[in-house]
């Protein structure tokens, strides 16, 4: 497939993106905060017509919150599947005041488009939707069939996607999956995710006395619940930075000196992720590298801790509960669920019987892992080296990103983390941007991905279009 | 010294007593907020005006924010002397709305009398204010000579009060000092405090990367400031109860078995001090009742705890910085200077190079302890018997007065602790109130207090008036 006349569309449409662009980021589509639903459903509806507009076949949008928009190219059997996933939801735009311009009134300045959504992930979805309008204006096809999913609710953490892929898991069925929700590390280094690790999130609460007691009349007597919960916190760690919890590493799996060895020529160094960190010092596991700490091997943070008097001075008094904020990061092949359990046997072993300890789970997900030389992936290297004019780098994740297994374990295909963001991007920050450059060589690695995708055919499944509920 | 007249006096008196007392509570002296300080310096005019119409002779205001009001008798070279201690500054009444009646709108029911004030310490010290007037109004002469000291700050620490002692050591030179700002178990069950504990609060903060970090991108690579002050924490104490600084308990002081016995015999059991905190769990040192536990033996308390993320649900962050409130209860004859050092020496040994701890003194106070055999407690012991009709219990109490040890340590007097307030009074609470039938029976007891103190005058040394600065 020629991708010429596609480029040339995107090169002198690059005014009009930007524009339209813009268009889309004025929608304040914040989906932690109930009364911009009506925006959501303004959103969802503005996008289902620019879909159709720019010349795709099936659209559909379902739910009426935070609906999902749906829409598919016209199948032709012999062509293999992408299947385009982002999502038009942003995250609130606070501290507002720290904004030079407002969060929805966007603004082009040095090379950057500013606004809420500029990057997450209204830009970045937004390159595969002017990559399929550049071939769908000038070539009137695709080099592939496209299924696009965008949905109103990740930064909410996706309740209702789950249950839309497992009811349509044969309308959706794609061999690959491709998103671009993710930084590479620099705007001429662009990277692929291969790897991410899963997520464990819980509240350790831990209860004494029925009200706060003055500490000088109970001092000594009555067990305190901050001191107790701090007890308990230092148990989940040996000294050599390990987690504590028996059992913990037992099914972490093993990578062999190849492996370490590659991530060791593509990877960071120790001294690149200390100063991203702006930290002076390292921690952790002996004998893994920084990298390997914080992607290979799985992690326990105390994310936060409240208990008793915060104010300034001094107050004389016995908490009667505090809390602490708890989450693991993990990798295949640890189960999520058998963390959990392991962590609530742990716990009531070690806590005192003068308190009581409660643990409530708040989210889990799995690692995701892609097979580095699948030919999406290949196909996606060859598309950022002509989009880019640069090979990418194959990179693990230490975070975590729910639906890339969500996608993989529902549809059984393999996802192509194709980021396009920079990692100054003010992502869930004040003055979120995108760099121009970009997102117009983002338009361009999606039309060459769509055309490597599109010859590479025979290595994949091959599917017919289904109905979609 | 006959008492019948002032007793008398006192007894055909008390409707004037509480309406003096309820214009008492109406000036809002909260000297913790700096608008009131014109509140204070009214206040302080009204009751040394009062002081004067009452018969005292010397009457003196110190400072212009928080004055100290000093007044005194007619000093009689062959009398012994009495410091009375009190204060006029009260706690800010938030939560305001929690008030069935405005807090400074003093009112009376079922025999109570409801406002800031009301018991901490405008109604007890005024029980010795009106045992002195039903004394000069009766017999024009007092069986002691007084000294009042009433301060305006002690809801702030006093900061002014150990300097001003210490400068009019000699003028302030008293055989015995007296205060009434503590509650006593029952109506019908007073008790004397002849031991308080010391205190030392600091605040500890361990601080790690310079801005919260994304748990996913870097846990397991970089030291949590959370985690670590929980690890320094959970060293602070041992498995038994006990506080794990070395040295720490070097100079507690170790007592006969006869004082436990007294101690077992006058104080509350177990039981009492479990229903008390509303706890059904013990916790401590073995080898020790809760009494001892607190009282007997110092302890070690957290006050409160911050760090991280707080909010609802989970956030994935290295939090940069934690912070904790400790503070010590200290026994004779531990040195808050001491444990502070030693605190320090072991926070620095303990505390990982990864992440750096800082620790900040509060405050510093020392413990106090009262001869229980010393004529003055004798005498006050009298004086509740003759004005509550019961013998008064020696209590210890867990508690820090650090005015006690100051008065103490710079005057080298005893002081005798003679509370009048009710353990359910709402101290420092919403709805604080006196018990009238206290503030009566105080008066009573004030009055016979002063009377055996008179009488008592041969085992105490005497002393001269001497001017104040």
């Amino acid at each position: 497939m020629n991708t010429d006349r596609p480029l040339r569309y995107a090169r002198s449409h690059r005014r009009q993106f930007v524009s339209e662009l813009q268009e889309f980021i004025r929608f304040p589509t914040v989906s932690a905060q109930p009364k911009h639903a009506p925006d959501q459903r303004r959103c969802a509806r503005w996008l289902a017509k620019h879909l159709r507009r720019i010349g795709l076949k099936t659209i559909r949008i379902f739910g009426t919150d935070h609906p999902i928009v749906y829409a598919a190219s016209e199948q032709i059997s012999r062509q293999p599947t992408v299947l385009i996933y982002g999502h038009y939801d942003v995250q609130p735009p606070d501290p507002i005041h720290e904004w030079h311009a407002p969060p929805f009134e966007p603004v082009v300045r040095n090379n950057y488009i500013f606004g809420r959504g500029a990057c997450d992930d209204k830009g970045q979805m937004f390159t595969h939707v002017k990559a399929l309008e550049s071939y769908l204006k000038m070539n009137r096809k695709l080099p592939v069939n496209v299924k696009c999913l965008f949905e109103g609710e990740e930064e909410i953490g996706s309740p209702q996607l789950k249950p839309f892929l497992v009811r349509n898991r044969r309308a959706l069925a794609a061999d690959v999956a491709v998103m671009s929700d993710m930084p590479i590390p620099g705007p001429h280094h662009p990277a692929i995710t291969y790897a991410l690790r899963g997520g464990l999130s819980l509240e350790l609460e831990i209860t004494g006395p029925r009200r706060d007691l003055h500490s000088g009349l109970f001092g000594g007597a009555v067990h305190n619940p901050v001191q107790a919960l701090c007890e308990i916190i230092a148990t989940l760690h040996d000294r050599k930075g390990q987690v504590a919890i028996p059992g913990f590493y037992d099914r972490v799996r093993k990578w062999d000196l190849r492996e370490r060895q590659y991530m060791r020529r593509a990877g960071p160094t120790d001294e690149q992720i200390l100063r991203d960190a702006q930290d002076e010092q390292a921690w952790g596991e002996e004998g893994y590298s920084l990298y390997e700490r914080t992607t290979l091997r799985p992690a326990l943070t105390i994310n936060g801790i409240a208990g008793g008097y915060q104010g300034p001075g001094g107050k004389g008094v016995i908490p009667s509960r505090a809390v602490a904020k708890l989450s693991f990061r993990l990798v295949p092949d640890q189960d999520p669920n058998e963390i959990d359990g392991l962590l609530r046997t742990h716990v009531a072993r070690v806590c005192p019987p003068t308190v009581h300890a409660y643990l409530r789970t708040l989210s889990r997900s799995n690692s995701a892992l892609i097979d580095r030389s699948h030919p999406a992936l290949r196909a996606a290297a060859l598309a950022y080296r002509k989009g880019f004019g640069g090979d990418p780098r194959f990179l693990r994740c230490g975070g975590t990103i729910p639906i890339v297994n969500t996608l993989q374990e529902t549809l059984n295909i393999p996802v192509v983390l194709m980021g396009f963001a920079l990692p100054d991007d003010h992502i869930h920050s004040p003055n979120e941007r995108f760099y121009l450059p970009n997102f117009f060589n983002g338009i361009a690695t999606s039309i060459w991905f769509l055309a490597a995708a599109g010859a590479m055919q025979r290595l994949w499944q091959t599917t017919a279009e289904r109905s979609i509920s």
